[in-house]
């Protein structure tokens, strides 16, 4: 089936251009206005539906500059399952492409607007319909942000982990849809490892209710799985049910620097292979360290060609242990400097440094941050790959990353009015992909494929598993209504 | 498209018999056998495809009574997955279904022959590719037993958590594909939480490799974790790469008596809103502690109501404090007895009786293991309502189960030469599938679906589900050629 998108694409394409129009665009909008726009405002009521090309194009990005963008034909906000349904069901009629999306922080562009499509913004639907401390789980609507959760639980002595460094405005149902990850995965897992249960919608407006309240569950195919992590091209997460975890004990921290990324990665090698299990162990090159230096003037060693910060919440002596093992790991492997602190206060100053970086980095010019994850015996074969790449491309690259599970965030600072160094700056990007691939790893350990890394993902899973990709996509989405060409390309 | 089904079903059907045939198996079977068995012989040589019914009778059943089993029409056993890919191009060519299947040593007959299908073996695939401590992940084969992974990795200081009750016989392949849980799951989690990435070849022949070596990865669809649990319907798995972990402390160990369920359910609350993660919580009965002290002659409180066993792995001052706190919260809710010890041989030992339950019940006649999932908030209802279907059932029931993570094991214990006590236990059976749903369980926690519980499996899920199911089924098996009638009905 062929997509009945002229009316829309009409729209997008006015809508793209703000400020170019010959008449205002409420009007234009209006004119053009086709059947189903009257439909769905009939179904969420006015406030539900939004045409307004002012309004419309405040939803057409991520957080992704690379990534490609059209604008939305109209940008919808459900209050409840009911409503998604009925978006869903005018969809399909018509055959609208619908994009969903939550607070827009990814860095993929898998909520990037399709022009002439629906954007169903899914911040609206933002209960914690319920936390069960005798059950340790929450069940969540898609537009609860991540700390609002984290908030709501905590009163119980519960910890929802999945932590991405937008924690504070991305939303669950963003998490869900790219199974995100953060600074806990070293010890907690992603977000995937949190999912016990899913309500979704599925393209044809049915709604599917998959997954379980149980700790263990394998009746049938795990389905719940499945969505997750799929972007929204498979079907609109409407409510999650979450497992909890026993609140993390105060933690000890460790701060350590190093001459070379051969010591760095001897660290976190020695750190796998002796068992230690911190809560948070990640690691900025000496650009980081030095722009993170230039913004907080934090006193750091801007000779350092690595520093590594870590976490044990183990509690008491058991934490105490932890770090002290790894002090000793950092200090047998030629560090500069280790300084460990019970006091959780100026843990949080020392961890401030890492989560300053990418705003330090930002300081340097526009950032393309890129996300490959490797395998941790790997991580400084990394490292000097990617200083090889800022030498090879005359650019600044920052590496921040999650050194304990090998997921690395190389950022190229540039100028993006100066048209030759935006070639260069793409091109270190996919650069830094090859790199991850050559290395055993992946294109992306936690940011998602989006409307960026298509081709990247082709290239990595080959030709059958994208073939079983397609086949799962066309039988759950026969007429590719749900996020075209983001994952996948577009469908033929 | 049809299988082309009536040769084989005539093999099947004979073999079926073992005893009632007029004429010797052998020549039957040969003067049977059709192209694709000599297409299969060519392929794997003589001794990799076995059409002899003494032969392939042996190849017809897992441990699950109440599932019914064809005769396969011939035994493959590959050695390699060029074999495996040569059996289901074979298999396809002629439209022949295939029954994947390890050790047989699964509870719900997922690996039960299907009457003139070919049954796949995958035990000489029994290879441990590869142990990186460096990577803490493992690469094997299918065909490897459980305990085998278990001491090769132990080796190297790490630890493969899942254990199900058969660990040291039950393949790698086999828990793949039901999502093995075990004692573990309460701190460590079932099989899917350890797939890094697999091998799979498809119906058509096509070998799919997904997934990876590192920690984290959202390239694509988590097409690994769809695999897992599938039982054998959507692909035979061929390799699969596994995440480790350290080895775990010695163990301290609790056990503990109770005169009520509720007093048994009181604990198991508070242990999950107390944030204590033990590494081993199980409960028993009155009826499995009776059979167990019978046969082992233990001194067990034989008037109590149930008996709890607890561990912590933590490792020094933090498993004590692990275990005086589960001691305190057995007083508190009652208990009659209480002791810890942290002489691992001691452990080993109150373990043993938990171990030796359903050997113990086996004693009581023959036993129908059931397999329910409820909120941990739910267990002492659980418990309760077993009582009461043993009653109106009038037979025994032990209940044993794995009390952290809700998931139960009623066991039936009845004479199965006795048509009226058959009926009843069918029935008994039911009806702790029904309390289980009643309670907001699942109808497997850990067993599977098999083709023991496909009726209930769409109970549980309902309509959208099991389309959803069915459509992903016939996107990756058109045919319908993978294990038949398993989990789901056979296709229309």
């Amino acid at each position: 089936m062929v997509p009945d998108l002229a009316p829309q694409r009409e729209v997008g394409h006015r809508a793209a251009r703000p400020g170019a129009g010959q008449q205002p665009y409420g009007v234009a909008v209006t004119t053009l206005a086709t059947a189903w726009v009257d439909e769905l405002a009939a179904a969420l009521g006015p406030h539900g539906v939004h045409t307004d090309p002012d309004v419309t194009a405040s939803y057409a990005r991520d957080q992704a500059m690379l990534a490609e963008a059209g604008t939305p034909a109209a940008v919808v906000l459900p209050r409840d399952t009911a409503d998604v349904v009925a978006v869903m069901r005018v969809a399909s009629r018509h055959g609208v492409p619908v994009v969903p999306r939550g607070a827009g922080s990814g860095l993929a562009g898998a909520s990037n607007a399709v022009d002439g499509a629906i954007t169903m913004v899914m911040t609206r639907m933002d209960a914690v319909l319920e936390v069960s401390p005798a059950d340790r789980l929450a069940v969540v609507q898609p537009g609860v942000v991540n700390k609002a959760l984290r908030d709501a639980v905590a009163g119980s002595g519960l910890f929802y982990p999945p932590d991405p460094s937008s924690y504070d405005w991305c939303t669950i149902g963003g998490n869900l849809s790219t199974n995100s990850g953060g600074l806990c995965c070293v010890k907690y897992g992603v977000t995937t490892d949190y999912v016990l249960g899913l309500e979704v919608v599925l393209a044809d407006g049915q709604v599917l209710r998959t997954g379980r309240r149980t700790v263990k569950g394998v009746a049938g195919y795990d389905l719940a799985r499945l969505f997750v992590g799929s972007e929204g091209t498979l079907g609109v997460i409407t409510e999650a049910t979450l497992a909890l975890r026993p609140a993390p004990q105060k933690p000890v921290t460790l701060v350590a620097t190093f001459a070379t990324t051969a010591q760095t990665g001897q660290v976190v090698e020695r750190v796998v292979t002796t068992g230690l299990v911190p809560s948070l162990l990640e690691v900025m090159d000496n650009t980081c360290i030095r722009a993170v230096d230039d913004l907080l003037h934090a006193d750091l060693d801007r000779d350092a060609h690595a520093l590594l910060v870590a976490q044990s919440d183990a509690g008491g002596e058991a934490a105490r242990q932890d770090v002290e093992a790894l002090a000793q790991l950092c200090r047998e492997a030629g560090a500069q400097l280790v300084h460990t602190t019970e006091d959780p206060a100026e843990g949080d100053l020392l961890l401030a440094a890492r989560r300053m970086a990418l705003p330090a980095l930002e300081q340097l010019g526009t950032t393309l941050i890129d996300d490959v994850a490797v395998p941790r015996s790997r991580i400084a074969a990394f490292l000097d790959g990617c200083d090889g790449i800022a030498v090879r491309r005359e650019l600044t690259i920052g590496v921040v990353g999650h050194a304990g599970d090998g997921n690395m965030h190389p950022t190229i600072c540039f100028d993006p009015t100066d048209p030759d160094q935006r070639v260069r700056a793409f091109a270190a990007f996919d650069d830094i992909l090859e790199l991850g691939l050559a290395l055993g790893g992946t294109v992306t350990g936690e940011h998602g494929i989006g409307s960026l890394k298509v081709e990247w993902l082709e290239r990595e899973v080959g030709a059958v598993s994208l073939d079983v990709h397609r086949r799962i996509k066309d039988a759950l989405d026969p007429a590719g209504l749900l996020n075209p060409g983001k994952v996948l390309r577009r469908g033929a």
